[in-house]
């Protein structure tokens, strides 16, 4: 499996009258994991999308297990389990500045040729960089 | 239970350059359901907030089975399948113009005190709208 | 000119954990508001896109009088003052419930060919409707 | 006066159909670049609003001159050309990575006392980092 890390501070507008981070900013924060996630083995989703191949999001699921608040500088931990075939599950944990983890989640994504909107493989340059950690 | 149905146009700022709805803003529209599920009971959240009482989420899931567009009118059924404890759950079909189930989501949120960040019952006036539904 | 009325709910994901709309939700406010705007002159911006003509964003100016808060029925009102060339401006005036003054804008935007990036003049559509009120 | 630079990654969530970074997404990186550049004094909006003061957003301006993309990494030059009295006014440039300058920005606040909701002026240690600039 491949895991790793990377930081993401919360910002005002994130949060909401609560005084915690809104529900529907965590999705957000998986993006930024993911991409750079794969930014870290030298790709980049960009560089994806300009070889004609997409990513649209299957399946989320988040369990919220404590508040993240302002300012927080979050840590995220992004695991792929599972080698990619034409899908690839993406598993996140966020712990914040006093290392509790205070979130799971979980996205499931399709590769999907933008020419035709049809189910691919992931792309060459993408199975070589992820195939040492399977 | 409980069923109720709002509609959301989707907005310009929720696309992506996918040129879909981005997935992290389903949980809003979700958000929306949820309110205007409980308004069509006579209930605003914004009073159980002001009765002392908050629902943070705990818990979320998405399905995205087709891409939602910009201007679209979307559909969202919005089910509450179990009388709500401590917890509760709303289930969320989103539909599109043409009649389509385009999406499936799940949010499980809690009861919770404002004053001790405790978990609680939902408020009376809370237990005597649902009531005839279980 | 040519005036118009819309009317948006404040969701809880835009307010901030001062309490208030979170100032960087106002902008999308507007585009709802322009786009039924023009919708209630039997035009919608996405067909505008689908003749080929799109209209970014050139400029916009917000003034905060007083906040708006979580689950209020904002009252927009958008003003066309001029006749649009390859230019086209909006201003906005957003009312609370209570019918207090709480938000100004203004909104200038370009009409831009889809197909070659270069500034247009409006679609004839779009022109014709706008015509009785110059 | 006092300068700083930041910089900000553009998410793929802050892009909208038109394949440029939704306009009203600005707003946010405002804030980002004003909390960075208060940070870089040995400042954060966080402590200042634990001190009982926070600062709502009087005003804001923002020219659109090029457009950001997706996975740009954005730098923002941030400016306090004036003294903060009971307000502030902060002006924000925006370069992308070919150092083009694609945005324009300015937002005035104001300094209030969470308690009572009355403006005052910056806490001491505010005006005591800002003061070696002016």
């Amino acid at each position: 499996m491949y895991i790793s890390e990377t930081h993401i501070r919360v910002r005002y507008g994130e949060t909401d009258q609560m005084g915690y981070v809104y529900y529907g900013n965590y999705a957000m924060y998986y993006e930024v994991a993911r991409v750079e996630s794969l930014r870290q083995l030298g790709l980049t989703y960009k560089e994806l999308e300009a070889m004609g191949v997409m990513m649209p999001v299957l399946e989320n699921k988040s369990k919220y297990i404590s508040p993240a608040y302002y300012d927080d500088l979050l840590k995220i931990v992004t695991t792929i389990r599972m080698k990619p075939s034409v899908r690839i599950s993406f598993e996140f944990e966020i712990f914040n500045e006093q290392k509790k983890l205070i979130h799971t989640g979980e996205t499931l994504l399709a590769f999907v040729n933008i020419s035709d909107g049809r189910p691919c493989r992931p792309p060459e340059v993408f199975q070589k960089v992820l195939a040492p950690y399977f």
